[in-house]
C-alpha cells in the first residue's frame, strides 16, 4: 500500500504528555489530549482529513481494508460514536462496539483488562469514551495501542477541538500552513457551562496556540475564575473571562454555545429564566451584538435553552458543518493511528 | 453505475401526503404512509424486490456499495430492525444504528436535531421507528432525506403492509401488473387488537385499493366502530367490521392474527379465557371455518394466546414467508430511496 | 468456491447428542456441547483455526463473503460476543446482533420464534448465549440451522474449552494428531466457583478425553463432591477433587483460575479474606507451588480477588493468548458451520 507508506513517513510522531504515568508505553499516534499535538501534527491531521474526504468511496475503502478498530464507550453518545464508526467503516475497517450496557464492565472487569482483551481480539486502535478524566492514558499505557480519546470526564475531547478548528478555518477561509499566528486577531467566545465541559477545555487548550483570543463566558458557578489560567505555555493568543455575554459577543468572530442542563442549574441555585435572559443565544441578541459571527455548538443542543431555533437554524450557524467535519477529522485520526502502527503487527 | 441510472428513470416519484406539514421538503422516495404510494409505486417496489432477491450476493453488494444508511430506533425491535439492517448490508451499504438507549435522546436532543446530525454525518436515508405517530413526517421534513417509516406509534407500518401484500400475492399465485381489481373477490380478516395496531392500519389502507374486502374482527374495546371508516377514497374493495370471528373466517381467504397483550386486556376488563374462546386461532376453529385460508401474523406471536402452535407451525401459516419477504421489500425500499437521491449528494 | 468444497468433504459430520430432544433436526455442524465433538472433529477445528488465522485478510474475506451470521445474546458479554463477531466479519460475513435489551424478547416472544425469525431473515448460523441450560438444543432443533453455543446457563461453553485446548497445546508445544494420549501426563487444576462455571464443565468434559488429569479445587459450597463424576465415558484421563489448592498446584502443569463473585460468597457464608488466603493465585503461592505452570483465566478477572496482578501480568500467564485464540477457534467453528451447510440454501 503506497498510501500507507506515504503517511508513515509523513506523520510526525508526537510525544504523549500523560500527566502521571510513564510515557514510554503510550503509542505515539494516540490522541489523548490536544496538548500532545504539535502544530505540524495538527496540520497533518487537517490535510489528511481533506484528502480522505475527497477520495472516492471505493478507493477509500481500501485504505484500512479489514483492519480492526474497537470503540469502547462507557457513556452514551450519538454523534461522537457514530462519527468514529462511520469514519472507520468508510476506510474499510471492521469496527466493534463495546458499550457499558452489554459488557464485562458489569462484572467488575477493569479498564486495563478490557483493553488487553480488545488487543488480544485483534484491535489495532481503541476509541474510548469514559466518564473518568485520564482514563485514556491508563488504557494507552496498559495496551500500548493507539488510543483516541473520544471524551474523558470533564477533561478533554480532542477530536471535537480539531473538528471545531477545521470548521473555523473553513468559515474564515483560512488555508495554508498552520502557524502560531494563523488565528491572530480572531476572537472566540465559549459560553455556558465551561466548568463541566471537556469541549471548552480542549478548545481553550488548542486555539490560543494558533493566536486566537478565547473569551470564556458564564456565571461564576459554571465558570470559576481559575479557568482563565489554563492557557498553554506556548500560547500566542490568550484566554480571558468576560461575565457579560453581550460585551463578549461584540468582540467575537466565533461564538460557541454549550449545552446547559436544567438539573445542573437547579443544583447551583441558578434561575433558568435569568440564565436565559443573560446568556441565551437568541435572534435579537445575535443581531444586535454579533451579526457577523459564526455560531458553533458541539451538540446535543437544547433548543429554547442556551440557543433558540432561529439562531441554530440561521445562516450564521455552522453546527451541521461541525458534525460533517467530525467524520473527516476522525478518518484522519484513525488512519494516522493505524498508518504509523508497526508493520507486521498481529491481526 | 448503470443500475442506478436505470432505476432513477424507472422510479415514479410519488407525492408525499403529510397531513399537517408543508410537502415541499419531504423527499419523494420517502415511505411514510402506504397512502403516499400509487399502485405503480407499489408495483415498482414489488418488482424491485424480486430483482434484488434473485441477484447473486456479490453483485448485489455493488448496488449501494459504501452508501450510508442510518437506523434510528426509539422502540425495541428484532425483526424490523434486523430486516432493514440486513437489507441495507446486502446491497453493500454501511449501516449505523442509533437506538434510544445509547443516544443523545437521553440528553434531551430533539428528533429534528438527531436527524440533522445523522444527515451531517453522511446518512443518505434514515429508517425510523418511533412511539410517536407522525414522527417520520417531522424527520423527513426537517432533514429533506428519504425517510422510511419502520413503525410510528399506533399509526402506520408501511413496509409491513408491503411485505404482507407480497406474501398474499405469492400465496394466491397472482402476478402481473397491480390494478384496482388485483385482489377483487379476496377477503382478508384482521383479528385482534386492531385499535393499537399500526400493522392493521397500514394493511387496511392498502389492500382495499387493490379490490380486497377487509374484515376487521375483535371485541369493541379493541376495535371501535369508527375503524371501518378509514377506507381510502380510491378503494375499490371495502372495510367492514364483524364481531363474530367464526363468521369472519368462513368468508376469508386470508387471516391475519395480531398479538394480544395480556396487560392490555386486563386494563379493558376483558377476560382472557373468554377472549381465547372467541378469538383465538386454534386448530379446531381453523379446520372448521377456514380450512383453506392463509394464516398471517406480523409477529411477535404469543403462542397459546391469539394463536396456537398447531396453527402457527401448520401448513396454512405463511408467517416465516412474511419475515423472509420483509428483507426483499426493505431492500427495494432502501434502493429506491438511494436510487432517486440527487446525484452528487455530499457523502 | 474451492475452499468450501474442500472443507465440505474434509469435515466429519458429528452426531449431535441432545439429551432430551429428537436428534434428527439438529444440524450436524452445530456445536452445542464438547461431548458432541469426536477427537477428529476437534482436530479438524484446530487445523482450520491454524489455516484461517494465517490467511491474508483480503483472501480470508472471501471465505464467507456476504454470508449471514446472527448473534443472539441473552446475557451481556464482551469477549465472547466480540470474538465471534470479529471472527465472522474477518471471513466477510455480515453479522447481526440481537440482544436481550433491544429485542422482541421483551414482548414475550419465545426462543423458538426468535430463531425461526432469524432463519427467515436469512441467517445461516446462529450463535447463542443464554442463561438457560439446554437452550441451544431447543434453538437448533426448532430452526435446523447450525447453532453455536456461546454459553448456556451453568451448562457448557464449548468454544471456550476449544480455545483453552489450543492455548494449552501451544504452551506445551504439542502438535500432530490428537489422540486419547495427547495430554497424558498433564495435570490441569481448575480453581474457584466450579459449581456455577460452564467453562469448568466444558473443559472437564473435553480434556480427560485427551488423557489429561483434571483436578477441581474449591470449597465445598462452590464445588460439590458430585462434580468429579462428570468424567466422560471415553475419558483416558481422570477428574478428581482436591480441596487444598497448594497440593493441587504442586501437581499441575496448567492452572485455570475462575472468577469469584463477592456477592456469591456472601450468600454462601464464605469469608472473602479466608477465601483469598486459601485459593487466591498470588505471586508467593505460585512461586512456591507451581513455578512452571501455565496460568489460564477465561475472564473477566477480578484482580485482587481470585488472582493478583503480579500473576495475571506475569510470564506464566497465557490469558491474552486465550483471548487471541478465541478468534481463530471461532472462525473455524463458523466456517465449519457454513461450510457444510446445504448448497443452495435460501439466502
Amino acid at each position: 500500500m503506497p498510501a500507507k507508506k506515504k503517511v508513515s513517513s509523513a506523520a510526525p510522531r508526537p510525544k504523549a504528555t500523560a500527566p502521571t504515568v510513564a510515557e514510554s508505553a503510550i503509542h505515539p499516534a494516540s490522541v489523548l489530549s490536544v496538548t500532545q499535538l504539535s502544530l505540524p501534527d495538527v496540520q497533518h491531521i487537517l490535510k489528511l482529513a481533506d484528502e480522505l474526504e475527497k477520495e472516492p468511496p471505493a478507493r477509500r475503502n481500501q485504505r484500512l481494508f479489514k483492519r480492526r478498530v474497537s470503540l469502547l464507550f462507557y457513556e452514551s453518545s450519538t454523534r461522537t460514536r457514530t462519527s468514529f464508526e462511520i469514519a472507520a467503516k468508510s476506510m474499510g475497517a471492521d469496527t466493534t462496539l463495546v458499550s457499558d450496557k452489554s459488557s464485562s464492565i458489569e462484572k467488575g472487569e477493569s479498564l486495563k483488562d478490557t483493553g488487553l482483551t480488545l488487543r488480544a481480539l485483534g484491535a489495532e486502535c481503541i476509541i474510548l469514551r469514559s466518564p473518568y478524566s485520564g482514563a485514556p492514558w491508563l488504557l494507552a499505557q496498559s495496551t500500548g495501542l493507539p488510543v483516541l480519546n473520544a471524551g474523558d470526564g470533564m477533561h478533554e475531547h480532542p477530536s471535537q477541538a480539531l473538528l471545531d478548528l477545521r470548521t473555523i478555518l473553513q468559515r474564515l477561509k483560512k488555508s495554508g500552513p498552520l502557524t502560531p499566528t494563523t488565528l491572530k486577531g480572531i476572537t472566540l467566545t465559549i459560553c455556558g457551562d465551561i466548568f463541566h465541559s471537556r469541549v471548552a477545555r480542549s478548545n481553550a487548550l488548542l486555539l490560543p496556540r494558533l493566536g486566537a483570543r478565547v473569551i470564556l463566558c458564564g456565571p461564576p458557578p459554571l465558570l470559576p475564575e481559575a479557568a482563565a489560567q489554563i492557557a498553554p505555555a506556548d500560547a500566542t493568543g490568550s484566554i480571558q473571562i468576560e461575565r457579560d455575554f453581550n460585551r463578549a459577543l461584540e468582540q467575537s468572530n466565533i461564538v460557541m454555545m454549550l449545552r446547559i442542563q436544567a438539573e445542573r442549574l437547579a443544583g447551583l441555585a441558578l434561575d433558568l429564566s435569568e440564565y436565559k435572559a443573560r446568556y441565551q443565544a437568541n435572534a435579537e441578541r445575535i443581531a444586535q451584538y454579533a451579526p457577523q459571527a459564526v455560531i458553533l455548538h458541539p451538540g446535543p443542543m437544547i433548543r429554547g435553552m442556551e440557543i433558540t431555533s432561529e439562531v441554530a437554524d440561521g445562516p450564521q450557524a455552522a453546527i451541521e458543518q461541525q458534525v460533517h467535519n467530525g467524520v473527516a477529522i476522525r478518518m484522519a485520526l484513525i488512519y494516522r493511528a493505524l498508518g504509523v502502527a508497526k508493520a507486521g503487527r498481529a491481526r
